[in-house]
């Protein structure tokens, strides 16, 4: 009787990163998410639609052209093929893991405040190593360009997405310190009714495409009854009474 | 009859920069505020009681030794001994500011979240030029090092200060979907006793020096008793079962 014997070479398999990349300025990269970046043979970005990738565009004067990219079609609403767009993505990164690559993939903002990272890291987190890197939220860059400070001393700030129902974002709204409301887009005239009617309007900013060249602020009562782009958000200050 | 003339050298001022610069890890500056930060002839930072400078350790590696450096003493508890400490800072900065340096104070996490560089803004700004640079925040830190989303979908996150009354506290945890309490310190056992009644403790997880070699994460309920540095918070995580 002959031996079998098994000839292989292990694998290790590669990280999947998940990188902050701020809210569009390329220089508001963390200098870590920027050496990942680069030494990470294999990058994946969302694409919404058939728009090309925001996510790629901030960190495109840094990539060297020797990755290979993974891009991660989203289409615009419908969450069944939301779903699928993730579980396929989730597959060819996979592929790219097992093979011992490292990916990064490119997260507008910060990985995990509504960062639509999360529905990579929840499909591969158990099976592979992870590392978060956290970035930039607009969060705190819409304040930053406001010049506007969010929270001092013990205020309470509350941040709200926009498509939810005026019914609750009032209730919240009544008692917040500051409020940050984020993913206006077409939500953006009902919002603007809704802090009108709360009296709130004089508090509060409207930013779009903050850190960018062609950036908007505004007093939320200089604006037009439009609707925003999906990175849009208005910041409802402290009071101007509040404690410091 | 003579004429006389003023012969004298108009100087422009500097500007306040204000940067951000993140947690503790010095990899998580953004390229922004490096670049900045090298360039101020001038740096200025928060000293607690008689502790060395947190804000400026983070970024030593980063100077080369040849900028001008104040210090703002800022007493541990006494808030007239505070609002007298950023008085007299914000007076020896505008003296450097009103000579035609750029002033870079330095601001852990973010400096418009919580950041006691609004108090030196809030003295400077209608006089000098301005700039704040956004920074990573512990807020998004803690999160990321603990490997547990923040937000996804339409949560709403709220951010409370560990110091507010546990009735405050109550009523926004008892509707959040996910929130953060920062600023822990001696509030820790307090806070724990909170969640622990509400509920929470099993979706909560604790988190100190985010980011930094020293750090610790842990569940909240795996958790002694004992109190926490300043720079710890609590992120109550989403529901197992919130939409995604």
């Amino acid at each position: 009787m002959g031996i079998a014997i098994a000839v292989g070479v292990q694998v290790m398999a590669g990280r999947l990163l998940g990188l902050g990349v701020g809210p569009g300025d390329p220089e508001l990269l963390t200098l870590k998410a920027l050496r990942l970046l680069k030494a990470a043979p294999v990058i994946a970005f969302p694409c919404l639609g058939d728009s090309p990738s925001f996510a790629r565009a901030i960190v495109s004067d840094y990539l060297s052209g020797d990755q290979r990219e993974i891009a991660i079609n989203v289409p615009l609403g419908g969450h069944g093929g939301t779903d699928a767009a993730y579980t396929s993505a989730a597959a060819e990164i996979a592929t790219a893991l097992d093979g011992g690559d490292d990916v990064a993939v490119l997260c507008e903002g910060d990985a995990f405040l509504y960062g639509s990272f999360m529905y990579l890291w929840s499909r591969l987190s158990d099976r592979y190593g992870c590392e978060i890197v956290p970035g930039v939220s607009s969060l705190l860059a819409g304040p930053a360009r406001l010049a506007r400070p969010l929270a001092a001393g013990n205020d309470i700030v509350t941040i709200l997405p926009a498509p939810l129902d005026d019914a609750v974002l009032a209730a919240r709204l009544a008692d917040a310190d500051s409020a940050v409301i984020m993913k206006l887009g077409r939500h953006l005239p009902r919002i603007h009714r809704l802090l009108a009617r709360l009296g709130l309007e004089g508090r509060s900013h409207y930013i779009e495409r903050a850190t960018l060249p062609n950036e908007i602020c505004q007093p939320l009562n200089a604006l037009g009854p439009a609707p925003a782009p999906y990175f849009s958000m208005i910041v409802v200050g402290r009071r101007e009474d509040a404690p410091r």
